[in-house]
């Protein structure tokens, strides 16, 4: 099978999206008898649609070399979802450019999407191999043990909160509360919990998978301010409160109609300072938590050039309806990964949560469980914070 | 004059005050004659009231070098302004311990409580010598070059946007707002536009120094956004209205008597979703901004030591009533420095605002002249984001 090749990007850019971007085309660039031309979607689905494609076949290595430290999308990414009007037009304009190699670099609506591309070529005889690359800052597919971009993002988390605590207790003159990114699943706001044992100040941790009563939280911050070492609280952006109504609502949908939560931590900072007589204050670096360049793991980046180049080789091999999926294996802080395929229709719309189990009785930390799985991907802090107020 | 020595830090932390902290516990370690035992104030002016010291004497050399690697304050230090009743029992807690050196490491505030604590001594015949050392994020200082903890936070500032604006850029399906620390000066926010050359995004920047005005504001935005090569917009938390107001206001006061301004980028996001067809979202690194050590530079580091070091060589040499500054060279992208002192009446309670000559003239960007100032204190980005959308 020859003809050319289509790669797109869904949804938010993670820190390492470019990187598996990278592979896909350092791969396909292996492959000069199956694979002619390779475009780009500008702006993922609303390219396919518009049939405006990059054309990247040209561009030299050393300009691809400078993907695996680009943050956001170097093609452009959208937050629009197919729906089924849409589909006659995409295989059209895949038709047009004769792309018998699709790829879809997404979180779980992207493979969804790439599923139903996959199933159209088959319907139509259309001979196109599809595979999908995964991607999420949110952690948040099935089928596959981290997904490129989390572990990134992930660190971002822990070292972000490990240097708020250091804040918190040196001037503990207010609670200090960190909202984190993750709508559903609250995988990157566990992650702000990963150095607790090193913080200076107290930490709680709140995820979206279990609601908050506001009384038990407003007594969980009392006490943990009582014990005059400050705090650190830390939030996932879709928190949820006893009536399962998200703390901070927008009000705001995106393109894939999920509503979009904000401002949970000024809503909590709102609510000590009402009902208490502490002093809060919020921090929401939002999507800076998915383009730090600094907080990129080595780990993150070498999933993420494989999955793009294991992807465009399976393709090549024959294979079609599938997405990338990451074995991982771990020996103590070490982390190795393999790689294989898992049915496409396995993983679209699922969402993977954080494991109840995992979050302590209290309902306000992480337990260890969790740091077993995911300290090898976002490795130690590398900080040695001096603490000279509790003894020299 | 031998005795002992006592050093404080005022107000918020820098990414580098410890880093002073470290230098001037070297150098009192060069002075065994003059300073017997050194002591901090656990947590700034609240320490010297309590008579709750820290004794660093013994402190090994290999620990102290952890210092310059740790945010916030390894001593502790807080937001109290000392007022008259105060200052009788802070000279009896330094007449106590024998305190004949005595260092305030702080911004405008803290000049000002080093000063009167100058006065009095000399009021009262008690020998003290007394020096200031600057540190603020803010850049507010007058008679100084520069302020230690500037060059890191304006560093943190100018590759947030960086990041943020290929992030906007790639997925332009909203104004993307980031809001900056400062309440009355831009120097931070200003920071933010450094890289604007190299942003794949529109950029729009506004100060706490100009008011802006609501109908010209959001029509930046819209002609900005119809570009459509995506548009972040990067915001003082003090930004005034046109009417002197502050555009978000919490209605809360600091210890200082400051307002604390807050959540500007959400209520600029909200203007923009209600009165306009665009979709508009808001980060606010807020604390982040003064604890990320990935950010310190260089040249802010070896300054923060440097004038913590120069202090307590300036005290032991028998001078008082003054604060350490700084005198920047500049030559191209190189900056270098030298330390003289000058008198504490001069800085106390001035605030140094950024030029209004160094903003354009529609209010919404920085002009090249604050580039050749900042440039050589927070270096290049160091960064080559590729960006594939707009040509190969």
């Amino acid at each position: 099978m020859n003809g050319n090749m289509l790669i797109a990007h869904g949804g938010g850019p993670t820190p390492v999206i470019n990187s598996s971007l990278f592979g896909a085309l350092k791969e396909a660039r292996q492959h000069p008898q199956q694979i002619e031309k390779v475009f780009a979607a500008r702006f993922g689905a609303e390219g396919i649609l518009a049939n405006d494609l990059i054309d990247l076949t040209e561009v030299p290595e050393d300009k691809l070399n400078n993907l695996v430290y680009t943050p956001a999308s170097a093609i452009g990414s959208c937050r629009r979802k197919l729906t089924e009007p849409d589909y006659p037009l995409v295989l059209e304009n895949l038709r047009r450019n004769n792309i018998r190699y699709f790829f879809y670099n997404g979180g779980n609506d992207s493979m969804d999407t790439c599923h139903k591309i996959h199933q159209l070529a088959e319907n139509e005889g259309y001979d196109l191999k599809v595979i999908g690359i995964p991607k999420t800052i949110d952690n948040d597919l099935v089928d596959t043990d981290n997904c490129p971009g989390f572990g990134s993002a992930a660190r971002y988390a822990a070292i972000s909160a490990l240097e708020l605590s250091a804040d918190a207790s040196a001037l503990p003159i207010h609670v200090v509360i960190l909202e984190v990114m993750g709508r559903n699943a609250g995988w990157l706001t566990a992650a702000s919990a990963l150095y607790k044992d090193e913080m200076h100040s107290n930490l709680l941790t709140y995820l979206p998978e279990l609601p908050i009563e506001k009384k038990t939280f407003l007594n969980d911050v009392k006490s943990a301010m009582a014990q005059g070492r400050g705090l650190l609280v830390t939030v996932s952006e879709g928190l949820k409160d006893s009536d399962g109504r998200p703390v901070a609502d927008t009000g705001i949908e995106d393109g894939f109609g999920h509503k979009i939560a904000g401002g949970v931590a000024q809503a909590l900072a709102d609510l000590i300072i009402a009902e208490t007589d502490l002093r809060a204050r919020a921090e929401k670096p939002g999507l800076l938590g998915r383009v730090s360049i600094a907080h990129v793991t080595e780990v993150d980046r070498q999933e993420a050039i494989a999955v793009g180049s294991f992807a465009v080789k399976s393709a090549v091999d024959g294979q079609s309806g599938s997405m990338v999926s990451i074995l991982g294996h771990r020996e103590a802080e070490d982390f190795s990964f393999t790689l294989r395929l898992v049915p496409l229709e396995h993983v679209a719309n699922h969402e993977r949560k954080f494991p109840l189990e995992w979050i302590n009785a209290e309902g306000n930390g992480i337990k260890s469980a969790f740091h077993q799985y995911c300290l090898p991907l976002v490795g130690s802090s590398e900080c040695h914070f001096l603490n000279l107020r509790e003894g020299t």
